[in-house]
Formats: structure tokens, C-alpha cells, sequence
């Protein structure tokens, strides 16, 4: 990484200010310039290649520039790309709206359109909310979240986060959420295993329900994976105690299902491992198969019915952006769920959940510094501990992910890891050989970095 | 309208919940189900087609399927759709940031993308917030907006808005923003005429200012037209007032250009208008030219300066969507730039300006219950008043402009009002022949409305 930079990286760098960045850091490592997408591959102006193993944050399933996908979305564009969406819609999304509701848990049967992750938690919370003020619960006006969480990066979405790293400097901006001690699985404090877990640290959300309850609308919760906080996993049975307590305590359950939903978990959403159906869910991300921004809620005719009345009465939901069901985005989902339809994607998801897991176990599993790997469907996360035997972090100071995602890029591998948590979250279409190269990959770069501190032992 | 539901009808309104609907209004007005789109044209599933004079809530700028960003756009699918925008970059964002600084206000250097106009104001609000927090002001955690302002509906874009419509019911939720009475020139307290007029109504923000400064990070405001209360217009000379004083008073100004911008006014930003530089410019809408949503941020360097440092010293803007700075929004995006660069755009939307006023005015200036037309560059609106003499507005309740809309779409004109204001925001390609007949069928309508009502006297 140390040659001059190109044309394009110099004007990117007078230019443009990246998301999730400290710009300084590009000095020394400048943006790599991607000039074209294949498969699990994205490619750069000296023809290095990439495999994605992070699908570009969580978003791609069936490949970059997909050709059946990109086929669809041309098509359409020379059709209709967009109409206003109040009082007028188009068959893209009627046919998407049919597919969820058919797609996502009983009981989920209205589909409302928004076009990002972050605007679809404000959508649920405001929705929520409204539906207690209009039927006769106007003290409810709190939300519930786990710590560890997170929703998205607008005023309400990052309320209900709880990952210091986002939050913490815009407290003073924030509403008053109700926090509760999240599941903590890698580190339990009651010592219990996933696989017979019967979800003790549930009485952490229940003893603010039971102290909160009549001021909480809704609790929201990520689905089996807290993603941003490190790929933190825990098992169906603490949503499954979830759902049974927010029914107990009538507050809705919002379920974020913007980073597991359409497959990642090895079911089509996460919440079916607990047979749940929660009042809202959340749906972005891998909803285009990472090709454009859409994002719904997906909630019941119970709500909808409180929002449901002559126009006088003022009950309407008015919440709208410009580009709500925008008709080339519904296109592309429309296209990611016939995909899922027409071929066999969960069983591939299966299949290639369980070459994953045997290949990392078998890499990871006994190597120094690392205190867990750990997977649900197609999701692995690797923690990387100073101290296997205490599970002693490492300071995020030390920059130890960061710093094994600079040489897994030198050898071709896009790793981009949460602090100390590296993670795989590959397109569903990966080769056996691809990711046989992503592990071997991601295990080199880590043995590399430990190697020049001087401090590998294996 | 009386005709029974089509089969896509009665499955819209099985699944889909509609943004800025009461849905029981659909009962006896259902969904349109477009079709296809074709410069100002939108067909349905009869062949009807309606003239989008409102651009689809003000997105389109040069037509429904315009062969040309198509093309593009099909050509990007195949290459690269999206690549995580994090460390990694490409070429349409690069180009489109460099032409965005470039035609911006002289000082706008940094370009930081998002994917809607609300996360773009949210970005925009944390950004000067943080800024300030990491500048030794941390006193400053408030902002200020104007009476009747529209920033967008997720919690803190609401929280600036002053449209009781959109937030009154969510109150509990939003943050504590100062509130100063804006401009209202149609019923200007001090009797001026806007040609003349040297903002006396600014001592309304001024005195919020003096009494807040020590409080506040930033002032918001829609340039020239507040779009959503009604397209309530008014001169430049109170942006560049508000510019002064933001300045005076050590205050940041944010412009919400994401109605206004990329032509709208007349000028590329409205804020030419005023010769002025925001500390922050929203963009989106137009910038896709009604494709797809995008949303970007372009602010100052010296802003870039306040989060530019060493890694550990935690002071990134780590704001982040899955789609920021998406690939394919980007190419459509530097296309519609392309368009302006190489097309006389804006000496059309001058020309066009100079017809749509002078069809205006001949049709609506003597009309009952109008109460004024008013127009800058490419917007035009009617305020309908019950009382032209006193300027009494109809009752909200009375709906007139939805019923006037009403009429127009059985007309094949598409004039979604905004209260008892009708607009005309139509794509900069509209001909002569097809802006006669919006103007001819806006009039119709609303002379068929007061007729059925017996008490058109015209």
C-alpha cells in the first residue's frame, strides 16, 4: 500500500468524506477504486481483485452485477423508474408487498415502504407510538432496547442503538431509551451453553418491563445477531421468552431484521428459528440483493387498523420520503425473491453454512488469541481475545481488527471486522474453492499480523 | 372513479400501507396503477395517462424514462451496482463529488453521501453538532428552525420541522428545537412587496438568535421556497439576512436545497440566489434526476478539519448507511449533472419560467377563491383563499385541494395540492403544448369543483 496514489484515489481524497471513517487514516491507506464487480469479486484500477467476504456491509446475496438482476433493473429502467407513490403504485410493488406478507411470519400483513435501514426503525417507532396514542395508551412513549444494539444512524434509529462507539457523543440529542443487558453468549454470565440455554438473562428485559412497562411502546431487538456489536449471537429461545414478555407486558416488539433477514441465519428470517411473529418487522439490506436502497415495514392488520378512519380524524400515518417505493428498487427486490423461489437458496445457504463451519472451526478453533469462533447460517465471527483462557479483550486502542483487515486486502481477501471481531458474511453464491481462499486468507493475515508483533506462538 | 377495483387495485390495497395517505381514502379513490412513464407522462393500466405536474413529489427533472439515464443505468448494472463505501470508492462518486463541489457555493468542498433526503439532514445536524462538541462549544446542542419548515420525518429531520401536519402527534419524541416565526410574504405582517422587501420579518430569527446563540449549533432552512407548508415563497434578501446573522452570531446555517436544488429556482441552488454560502448544503431529490434515492452533504473544509485527526482521538463522523454512496445512484446522478452541463437546462427552465407565468397569470390571476399566484423559477402555486379581500383560508377540513386534485386526475393532469395550495413543479422537459394543458386543466378543475359546490360566480 505504500505506491503514490492514482488520479482517482487523489481526487476521491479532495472530494469525498466516507462513512464509518477517520479520513486521516486514508493518508496511509487510501480508498481502493473499484472499477467492476463479478461474483463474490470486486476488482480495482490495477485489476487486484477482492473477495467480499463481507458483502459489501451485509447487503449483497447473489453476487456483484449479477446478470439476471442487472437484466431486470435495465429492463425496467426504460419502462418506468418511478411514480409518486401516494395514491398512485405499480406492479412491482404490489407483487413485492404480496411476496413479504406471504414470506414473513403469520399475522404479518401490511407492507409500508421506506428506502433505507435507518428510515424503517423511525417508521416502526413512530408507528408504534402513534398506534398507543390512538388507542387510548398516550403514557406509552418510551422505547426498550438491549444494550449492545444497534439500528441505524438518525436521531431515533441511534436512540435505540447501544454501541457507544456511534452514540455516545450525540447523547444530548438522543431520546430516553429503556436499556436492558443484552444476551452475552461468548461471555454468559450464568454459564450456560447455546445449544441447551433457556435464555436466564431474559430476566435482564423482563425486569425493565416489569419496572416500564406502562410508559414502553415497543422493545426492538436484532433478531439471533447482534451484527454491529460484534457479531454477537444467542439463541432462538431468548426471542422465543421475548416475545411471550412484550405479549405479557402489551408493548409491540419491533424485530430488526435489516442485517439476518432473507436467509442469513439459515432460515429466511431469524425470527422463524423461534417461531415468533413480532408487531413490526424491519426489512433492508439484502432486500435488492445489494443493489439499491429499499427498506419496509412489514406489520399486521391489528396496526393498521388503528391508523384506519375517516380522514377527519387526523389517524393517518403521513410518514413519506421522495423515493418510498420506488418502482426500480421494487423491480430488483421483486427479482431477489423470485431468485429465492425459483431455486434452491436455503438449501445452498445450508450446504454452504456447513462447509464454512468446518473449514473455520478446523483454521480457527485452536489458534492463539482466538477466544471464539462462533456461526449461525451463513455468518462467522471470529473474536480475537488477548487472553484465551480469561477471554480478556483486546484494547481497541490496539486496532487489532483493523490492522489484520489491512493485510487480509494486500492478499485479496475485503474482511472488514467490528473492533476485535472479524467476520465472514459472504455472498450466498461463494464457491467451495472461494471460500476455501477466504479462510486460508483470513488466517494467514491473522497469523501475519501476530507474526510481526513478534507475539505468535502458534 | 366509480369503476369496480382492477385485480392490482384490490391487491395494493390488501398489502401495501401508502406514505402520506389516510388509506381509507383509497376506498373510494384506489391506488392509480402506473404502468409506464414517458417524459411528463404517466400511464396507467387503461392506457390513461396523467401529466406529472408535480415531478412526482418534485424528483423528476427531464422526464419519466428518460432514454438517455437509462442507458446509463443499465450500463452501470452490468459493470457495478454497489461496493461498500467505506476504504472503498469508485469512480461515479468520485466524479460526482468533484462536479457537486464545482457547481456548489464557492467554500462547499467536502462531499459525504447518503441515500435520502431526511438522512441527509440528519447527517447534516450531527455533523454540526459533533463539530461544535469538538471545537470547545459544547454549550451548543440546540437548533433553530422556522415556522412551517419541512426537513423530512425521521425523528430528527421532524424535530426541525414546522408543519404541525407531519409532527404535532409525535411532540413526545422530538428534540427541543428553537422555533422563530419565518417569512410568510402572502400575508406579510409589515406590507411589504417581495421585490422591494428587505426582510423586516429576519428581527423574527434575530431575536431567537440573540436569545439563543450561546445554545445553538445550527440554523436550518429551506432556501427561498418552504415547499411542503404550501410552496410559501419568499426573496433572497432574507436568506442573506440569515446568513449575516448566522455569522454574527458564531451559528452554523444548514440549506435544505433538496426540494430546491439542481434548478429548481431558476438557479442551479437557490442560494445563489442570496450569493451565499451555507456551512452545510442537503441535497437529493432532483440529484437523481427522479431515478433513484440518493442524498449528499457538501460542506466546508474547515467542518472536514474538526473530524480530520489521529485514529484514537475518536473525533470521525462514523455515520454510515448499507447503500451510502451507492454505485448505481451515483452514475445516474453524475448523468444528470452531464445533462446540465451539456444541455442549455437552465435557460430552458428560464424560458419555461417565463411561459408557465404567463399562462398562470392570464388563468388563475382574477379567478374566485384564488388568492394569489406565485411562482420562482420552475414552481408555481395557487393559494385558494374562502375571502380574497381578507385572505381567509378555507377550513383544513373542507379538503378542497384533494377534492380540485381529484378532479384534475380524472382529467389526466397528476396535481397533488398541499392543503388549499395547488402547485406546478413539472420535469424541466415539459413542452409548450403540454404545459397549456396543465395550466387549462388546473383551471377546469378547479372551476368544476366550485361549480358542483354552486358557488363558482367567474
Amino acid at each position: 500500500m505504500n505506491q503514490p496514489f492514482t488520479d482517482l484515489q487523489t481526487r476521491d481524497l479532495q472530494y469525498v468524506w466516507h462513512p464509518c471513517s477517520q479520513m486521516k487514516d486514508y493518508e496511509t491507506f487510501p480508498p481502493i477504486v473499484i472499477t467492476k464487480g463479478q461474483g463474490v469479486w470486486l476488482y480495482d484500477e490495477q485489476g487486484q481483485r477482492y473477495l467480499d467476504a463481507v458483502s459489501s456491509w451485509w447487503v449483497n446475496l447473489f453476487g456483484h452485477a449479477n446478470p439476471r438482476i442487472s437484466q431486470v433493473l435495465s429492463e425496467q429502467a426504460f419502462i418506468l423508474e418511478h411514480t409518486i407513490f401516494a395514491n398512485f403504485t405499480h406492479e412491482p410493488a404490489i407483487r413485492l408487498a404480496e411476496k413479504l406478507v406471504a414470506l414473513t411470519p403469520n399475522g404479518l400483513q401490511k407492507v409500508f415502504f421506506a428506502d433505507n435501514g435507518s428510515s424503517a426503525i423511525e417508521v416502526a417507532l413512530k408507528m408504534s407510538f402513534q398506534y398507543h396514542m390512538q388507542t387510548g395508551k398516550s403514557a406509552k412513549k418510551r422505547f426498550l432496547a438491549l444494550t449492545d444494539a444497534y439500528h441505524g444512524e438518525t436521531i431515533g434509529a441511534l436512540s435505540v442503538g447501544g454501541v457507544g462507539l456511534y452514540n455516545d457523543i450525540y447523547q444530548p440529542l438522543l431520546l430516553d431509551t429503556v436499556r436492558a443487558k443484552g444476551p452475552d453468549c461468548f461471555r454468559c454470565p450464568f454459564q450456560e451453553e447455546p445449544a441447551s440455554c433457556h435464555a436466564p438473562c431474559s430476566q435482564f428485559v423482563e425486569e425493565q418491563l416489569k419496572a416500564h412497562h406502562q410508559d414502553l411502546t415497543a422493545v426492538i431487538i436484532e433478531p439471533l445477531i447482534q451484527a454491529a456489536a460484534g457479531m454477537k449471537m444467542y439463541p432462538p429461545v431468548y426471542l422465543k421468552r421475548l416475545r411471550a414478555l412484550c405479549t405479557q407486558y402489551d408493548v409491540h416488539l419491533i424485530a430488526d431484521e435489516i442485517a439476518v433477514g432473507f436467509g442469513r441465519t439459515g432460515t429466511l428470517f431469524a425470527c422463524e428459528q423461534a417461531d415468533i411473529t413480532p408487531d413490526f418487522m424491519c426489512l433492508s439490506k439484502g432486500l435488492t440483493g445489494g443493489y439499491l436502497p429499499l427498506s419496509v415495514v412489514v406489520t399486521t392488520n391489528e396496526i393498521y387498523s388503528a391508523f384506519y378512519d375517516d380522514y377527519g380524524t387526523m389517524r393517518a400515518f403521513l410518514h413519506s420520503h421522495s423515493y418510498s417505493g420506488n418502482t426500480l428498487a421494487c423491480r430488483v427486490a421483486l427479482e431477489v425473491l423470485t431468485i429465492f423461489e425459483e431455486e434452491p437458496v436455503m438449501e445452498m445457504i445450508q450446504r454452504k453454512g456447513q462447509w464454512m463451519r468446518a473449514l473455520a472451526m478446523t483454521a480457527f478453533n485452536e489458534m492463539p488469541y482466538v477466544g471464539e469462533y462462533r456461526q449461525i447460517g451463513l455468518v462467522g465471527a471470529i473474536e480475537l481475545v488477548a487472553d484465551r483462557a480469561t477471554k480478556e479483550p483486546f484494547a481497541s486502542e490496539a486496532r487489532i481488527g483493523y490492522q489484520i483487515y489491512q493485510r487480509a486486502l494486500a492478499k485479496g481477501l475485503l474482511l472488514r471486522p467490528l473492533g476485535n471481531v472479524l467476520y465472514f458474511m459472504p455472498p450466498y453464491i461463494i464457491s467451495e474453492e472461494d471460500m476455501r481462499m477466504m479462510i486460508a486468507t483470513a488466517k494467514e493475515a491473522i497469523e501475519q499480523f501476530f507474526h510481526e508483533r513478534g507475539e505468535y506462538i502458534g
